[in-house]
């Protein structure tokens, strides 16, 4: 490109009515000269050549993505990580304010994530590196997203259960246990106090355990449950299947008793989780295969953020994710961000609840709040109440005692003299 | 765990039962006690707890992931790329070869891609960088998968193209042409001899090119194209869209005369094309946005011959792949892998035809030709064919005409004597 079409992919803030734009920030790892790479990237995203051979017209006014705002943010000696065939010259670290017109693609996740992280954004030349940092959205284009159905309010009011976490277990062994022997560990976990039962995330229907069968076994479970502690309960299926067959799986485990459903966002794609949020009777809850391996690194993929808020607009009541921790191996100021994301104002979509998680259990459980610093989250051990040495219904127990001595303003170790199951899990 | 339990995640092949397993391929960076983090990488992608508190049991034997074999490739002073909270130890890059019961999750895309690249797998301790490299399928594995419809000879008899690549072209301006305009240069590119004149990955269904007026506009082109022409032609309209609109929309397309489809795989999610493939009267054809954003890194993620194969399970008759060339930033050695992946031996899947793309014009066929050492793949300039200084119908001429050399062994520069629209090329 020349100077003069270079010049065509940059504008300022106040030329543009961003009511029509999505602004999309990046960190880029820019070789060579930084406005022709930065003027190929967005060519790249949006219209690649602009004009019909001989026809005096040009389609970037309308429909090309254009650089708002840059800023280097240092010399590189080399590319953060290698890339083969990367260009050759001076390396520097950009960050970078686009305005892409989302009329290019509307308001459809599969056609905005193609448009935003597809071909363009990770070919372009000059461009080895890329890491799509956030995402804002205008309100009108947030407008046409239903979101959650529930979100954070409407799950505590299914439960009753204000003013403190969720609480979310994992029933463990998660792969290879019979629907009797499910339904009775989650049983017992109830009356231990949990709010919601889950299956795991690997959990789905198999042979060896059907969603008809654990469904029904768990439905009546959670009813026992409820009428034994006099509390609400959730049973959340997991019903990741192909999509075809997720109508089906909701169909059959809602009529069954389970009020609340898991999917694996990204293994079933956004989209689907869009058409599920359409059907839905009972939230939908999301958990995280697959996002760590574009979101782990630093400098490269999409960051987690940008995920959660698609996850958000998706339509899923609650976020799992990546939390606190060194299992999870994710920064603590990402894992903040991300509960912000499923919190923060979004037009006239719902709040999501956050689920924090990661080998967790009683002994996390204050750290996990003071550094979420409110009660707007969900706690989700698996082997910190199911591997628990009197059972699962005492790491049930051992949970809801460490959130009372948390509100009691005690320590674990004082409020466990007279607790056997926090103690237990102390004694660990 | 203790050494009794890092035992039950080890296996000998001849131990198992072959055909109850996935093989996994995976490069890991381990760090401390390299037999320890393996059998947690087993344990976390399969039964994380295998057995009840109180219970005599072992999930292990049925359910639970085991390493086949391993081996240290080298030690490292420092993680490859830097990973926070990663734990500290000394470091070993290894290959460590899984055997993963599929019964665990069935013959299901979503439920495949949770076990083999989901939270066990990115979330094990001691394991801060992974990269799955392969996956092998057992044939009863294979057999519950649709796979092509078409496959690369289906697509050729509808061509009646044989012995020869099978020349696309990406319909330029990509974004903001009208349907009129769009249908105009399409036909063009035909006479020129295109076989596939296809929408841009990132042009679907918008209201200023919807795919009704579009499909219906270069459905009739198309017809006029192959009356002048006397060939068969496809128009490879783009119903990429979320998931609960694309029959709808594949419906509209084929009933307009759109005679293949384009799909983002990724995008829309593996699953929804394997829903298309069940539905669809047309060969279906994927394209690679988002792909890198977890391929491109050679030490993390997941490998793109992985993506290859999962693309091809799903059924997509034609597979768009990062190609040959700088732009591309692939490996030449990982392009031909990724063709052969179309291509291998897959039990009673049938063969997709490899696509590798990006900036190739009449000046870089022969190139390509040579590096896949074969026919058998599909060739698709965009800018090479409608930026052609004399229009898109001597862009397609163009690139027929470098055809004609390489089959006659003449070199370009000899062929464009008296070829014009390929002399133009050459003196561009």
């Amino acid at each position: 490109m020349n100077a003069e079409e270079i010049k065509g992919f940059f504008a300022d803030r106040d030329q543009l009515n961003m009511d029509d734009y999505l602004e999309l920030e990046y960190y880029l790892e820019c070789v060579g000269d930084i406005r022709t790479a930065l003027a190929h990237f967005c060519s790249e995203q949006s219209t690649a050549q602009w004009s019909r051979v001989g026809f005096d017209e040009d389609f970037r006014t309308l429909y090309g993505a254009k650089v708002l705002s840059w800023q280097v943010l240092e010399e590189l000696d080399a590319l953060s990580y290698p890339v083969e065939h990367a260009a050759v010259g001076k390396i520097h670290a950009c960050r970078v304010t686009i305005a892409h017109p989302h009329g290019n693609f509307g308001p459809k996740l599969p056609n905005l994530i193609t448009a935003v992280c597809g071909e363009g954004t990770f070919f372009t030349p000059g461009i080895p590196l890329v890491k799509l940092l956030d995402i804002s959205f205008p309100d009108n284009y947030l407008a046409k997203f239903e979101g959650p159905k529930f979100g954070i309010d409407g799950i505590r009011d299914m439960l009753g259960a204000y003013n403190r976490p969720i609480f979310f277990g994992v029933v463990k062994p998660n792969i290879g246990l019979q629907p009797e022997h499910f339904a009775e560990i989650a049983y017992q976990s109830w009356l231990g106090g949990l709010d919601i039962a889950k299956d795991d995330e690997m959990l789905a229907d198999v042979p060896w355990s059907t969603t008809k069968k654990r469904t029904k076994l768990l439905g009546k479970a959670r009813l026992r449950a409820e009428k034994v502690t006099g509390d609400k309960k959730i049973y959340l299926a997991n019903i990741t299947d192909e999509v075809d067959k997720m109508i089906e799986q909701h169909d059959i485990a809602v009529a069954n008793g389970a009020n609340a459903l898991l999917l694996n966002a990204i293994p079933v794609g956004l989209s689907a989780v869009r058409m599920l949020r359409r059907h839905t009777k009972v939230p939908l809850i999301g958990h995280f295969p697959f996002i760590a391996a574009f979101t782990r690194l630093q400098k490269f993929g999409v960051h987690s953020r940008v995920v959660t808020k698609l996850q958000r607009l998706a339509g899923l009541d609650a976020i799992i994710m990546p939390g606190f921790g060194n299992r999870m191996m994710t920064p603590e100021e990402e894992v903040r961000e991300n509960i912000e994301e499923c919190l923060n104002e979004m037009g006239t979509v719902k709040r999501s609840l956050p689920v924090p998680g990661g080998s967790d259990s009683a002994l996390t459980l204050e750290s996990v709040y003071r550094k979420v610093g409110s009660v707007d989250f969900g706690f989700v051990p698996g082997r910190g109440i199911f591997g628990h040495p009197m059972g699962p219904k005492a790491g049930a127990s051992s949970i809801r005692q460490a959130w009372d001595a948390i509100e009691n303003g005690q320590s674990l170790d004082c409020y466990a003299d007279n607790h056997p199951e926090l103690m237990a899990m102390l004694g660990k």
